[in-house]
C-alpha cells in the first residue's frame, strides 16, 4: 500500500509548470499545449503494466487488465479553459494516476476487477463552445451535426481542429464501444464553489450533477428622451428587466440548492440619455430536482409576463441549452461517504451546479459519483483557482478509498 | 398684416427635401450639407430690408433695425442630429423669417424695437458631444480649453473643423458683444416629448430647461459561478443595480415634473454563467427647481450606498456633466400665455426636460421664453420627427402674437 498523495500533487506542479504562463493554465483542448500535456501524462505511464490508447473522439484510456473484466472507471480531463487553474481536470487525472500506480502495486498488476483510468477530450468547450465533447461521444449523446461546424474565435471549423489531432468527428459514436464492461464510474473534481469552505469541510459527496434552464430573456418598450418623456408615459425596458433579476432571487430561494442566475443585461440604445427601448438578459436556472426546475422556469416566465405588462412592455424567451438533472448512483454515494468519513470524520452531500463528464458517464448507464474537495474562495477558471495541499492530499486519499471500495462492490 | 404660416411650412418642407436622405436630416454643424442649408436659408433674405452677418462663434444674426437700438432676438438653429428630424430647431429659424417678414411689412421697413433673428451655431453638438456651442459663446460661456481639443469620430479636432467654416475658437469670447441692445429673446421649438399630445393641447408656454445631474454608477461585487454559487454566498452587482433602476422612479415621482432615468447598465464578465461582478450603469436627473434636483441626486446616492452595503458590494460614483435649471422671464411667461390662447383658446405651462440655446441666453440676463408645438408620438432626434401641420401653422400664428406683444412690451 504505497498509495503517495504528495506525488500526485508534485506531479500537478509539474504540469502547471509545463503549460501555464503568467495568465495561468493554457491546457485548451486541440491546441498544442493541451498535445504537450497529454505527451507528459503518457511518459508517467512507463513502467505501470497498463495498455493505454486514444478512442475515437480523442479521449485517452489507461487500462490495468484485472482478474475480471469487469471495469472500475476513473475519469478526469487534462484540458483547461485559457488563462485557468491547475487543479480542474487534472487534479482528477493525477489523483487516478497515482491509485492505479497503487493498485498496481498492491495486486501485483493484476487487480479483481479491471482498472481504467481516461482523460476526456475537451470537457471544458472552451474553444469551440461545445463542453463535454469527449465523455457524450461515450456516452452515445453527442451531437456531430451541430457541432462539427462550429468555429473558434479564429474561425477554424471543430471539425478540421480534431483532424489535426488525429480525431475524425463521423466516427464519434463508435467511442460507445469502451463502455463495454464498465461497472462503475469516479470522478474527483475541486468543489469550483463556496460551500465547503464556508461550511469548514474538506469533501463532499455529489448527488448529481444539477438540469439547467438557460435562456434569453428580452424586454420590448420604447426608447424615449430622458429629458422630455415623463415618468408615467415611459415603456422602460429597463425597470421590468431590473424586477425579474430580483424576482429570480424569490423563486430561486424556495428550494435548498437551487440557483438562478442574470449574467447579462444589455441595453439599446444604451445611452444617458434615452429611456431603455430594449433590454436583452440572460438568465440560468439549476437544480438536481426536475420538477423544481421546471417550477422555477415556469415561475420565471410568468414573472416576466407580469412585470412586462406592469410595465407596458412585451417580452420574449429564447432557449439558449438545457439539460436534464443527473442523479448519481445511490449505493456509490453510500461508499463516497464512507471514504470520505475514514479520512475526515465528517462528509457532507451536496448537488454540483457546474457540470461534469460523470453526468455524460450517468447518462450512458453507468453506475456513477463524484468526490467534491473544497475549493479557497470557491474560484475556478482563473489562475488563482486554488485547493489547500493537505485538503488535496486528503482528497486523494479518500478517493483512493473509494476507489478501494468500489472495487469490494463489484468483485 | 401678411404673416403667412403656410409659407413657413412650405419652406420647412424645401429645406427638407435640400438636405435630407432616406434616413432623416442630415444638417449636421460643421459639414457641407449644414453650410448648403445656411447658403439656402441666406437666399431667403433677398429683398428684405435685412443687414445679416456671422458672429465670430458662426452664429448667424439678421437684424431688421427699427426705430429703438433695444432689441428683440428670436432664436433657432438650422443643424441637427444626424438623421434628425425636420422640424427640431429649424421651425424656430422659418418660423422668426416669417415674422421678421410681417414685421417689416407691417411697419415698413422700420419696426418700432429692433428685430434679430439669430440661427445659432451647432445646437446638438452632435459631431463633437459640446450642444450648445454658438448660444453659450454667445452667453460668454464657453469652455474653449476643453472643447477645442474635442474630436469627431474621424478623428478631427473641433477647432480644426470650425476654422474650415471660417470660425476661430480663439476669438470665441467677442461673441458676447451680440448682447449689446438685447431686451427680450423668444423661441418657438417642438416639445420632443409626449405632454401635450396627452393633452390634447397644440401649444405651451416654457417655464424653463430644467437642471441636470448626470453620473455614472458602478456597483462592484464579485464574479463568480453561477452553478456552483450559492444564492445567499453571493455578492451580485447586477442585483444592486436593479433596487437602484426601481428606487430612482419613487424617487422622481415624489415631484411632479421631476424625471429619472437609468439609460445604460453594462454588466462584467457579462456571460450567461457568471454572476455579475461589475455593473456599469448611468443616471440622468432632471427638475426645474434646484432643490428637488440636489434633493434627488442625494436619495439616488443614498439608495444606492443602501443597495451596496444590502448585497455586500461596494459603489463609485462620477458626474458625467451637470448643469442648473433655467427658469425663464415672468412678464414673458405671461406674454406667451395670452398668446397660446388667442389661438389656441386654452394654454398650459411645462418645463423643457431637453436643454436648448434659450438656457444660454437667459444665463446671459436676457429675459426669456420659449414657446412648445406639439410632437406627434413625443418622438424627435429621428426621422420620423413630425407635428400636425395644423399645429405648425397655429404654432407660427402664435409665436408672430408673441413677438408682437413682446415688442409692445419692449417699446
Amino acid at each position: 500500500m504505497t498509495l503517495n498523495p504528495k506525488r500526485a500533487v508534485a506531479e500537478l506542479k509539474e504540469l502547471r509548470t509545463l503549460t501555464s504562463d503568467a495568465n495561468g493554465a493554457q491546457r485548451v483542448a486541440w491546441t498544442d499545449t493541451w498535445l504537450q500535456a497529454r505527451e507528459w501524462f503518457a511518459q508517467k505511464l512507463t513502467g505501470l503494466p497498463v495498455e493505454h490508447h486514444y478512442d475515437v473522439a480523442g479521449n485517452n484510456w489507461v487500462t490495468l487488465a484485472g482478474q475480471s473484466e469487469k471495469s472500475l472507471l476513473i475519469g478526469g480531463h487534462l484540458d483547461s479553459v485559457p488563462n485557468g487553474g491547475w487543479l480542474d481536470g487534472s487534479l482528477n487525472v493525477l489523483a487516478g494516476l497515482e491509485i492505479v500506480r497503487r493498485i498496481s502495486e498492491e495486486f501485483n498488476g493484476r487487480p479483481p476487477v479491471t482498472i481504467r483510468l481516461v482523460d476526456w477530450a475537451d470537457e471544458e468547450g472552451a474553444r469551440f463552445g461545445r463542453s463535454l465533447l469527449g465523455s457524450s461521444a461515450f456516452a452515445g449523446t453527442s451531437s456531430i451535426a451541430a457541432d462539427r461546424v462550429r468555429t473558434d474565435r479564429d474561425g477554424v471549423r471543430l471539425e478540421d481542429a480534431l483532424r489535426r489531432c488525429g480525431v475524425e468527428i463521423d466516427r464519434f459514436s463508435e467511442a460507445t464501444r469502451e463502455q463495454k464492461n464498465a461497472a462503475a464510474y469516479i470522478e474527483l473534481h475541486i468543489e469550483q464553489g463556496p460551500v465547503l469552505e464556508r461550511m469548514g469541510l474538506p469533501l463532499a459527496t455529489v448527488l448529481g450533477t444539477k438540469g439547467v434552464e438557460r435562456h434569453a430573456v428580452t424586454f420590448h418598450g420604447q426608447e424615449a428622451h430622458s429629458g422630455s418623456t415623463p415618468m408615467n408615459a415611459r415603456r422602460d425596458a429597463l425597470a421590468a428587466t431590473a424586477k425579474l433579476a430580483l424576482e429570480i432571487r424569490a423563486i430561486a430561494g424556495k428550494h435548498a440548492d437551487a440557483v438562478c442566475t442574470m449574467g447579462s443585461v444589455k441595453t439599446f440604445p444604451g445611452i444617458v440619455t434615452a429611456v431603455v427601448g430594449r433590454c436583452e438578459a440572460t438568465l440560468d436556472q439549476r437544480d438536481l430536482d426536475p420538477t423544481v426546475l421546471a417550477t422555477m422556469f415556469r415561475e420565471a416566465r410568468e414573472a416576466s409576463e407580469c412585470f412586462a405588462r406592469e410595465e407596458r412592455c412585451t417580452v420574449e424567451w429564447s432557449r439558449i441549452w438545457s439539460i436534464e438533472p443527473i442523479a448519481f448512483d445511490p449505493a456509490l454515494l453510500d461508499l463516497c461517504d464512507q471514504a470520505i468519513r475514514e479520512v475526515a470524520q465528517t462528509t457532507h452531500r451536496m448537488p454540483s451546479g457546474p457540470l461534469h463528464d460523470a453526468a455524460e458517464v450517468s447518462r450512458a448507464g453507468i453506475p456513477t459519483v463524484m468526490m467534491f474537495v473544497q475549493s479557497v474562495g470557491g474560484i475556478s477558471h482563473n489562475k488563482i483557482e486554488d485547493t489547500r495541499e493537505e485538503h488535496l492530499e486528503s482528497a486523494v486519499t479518500a478517493f483512493d478509498k473509494l476507489a478501494s471500495k468500489t472495487i469490494g462492490y463489484l468483485r
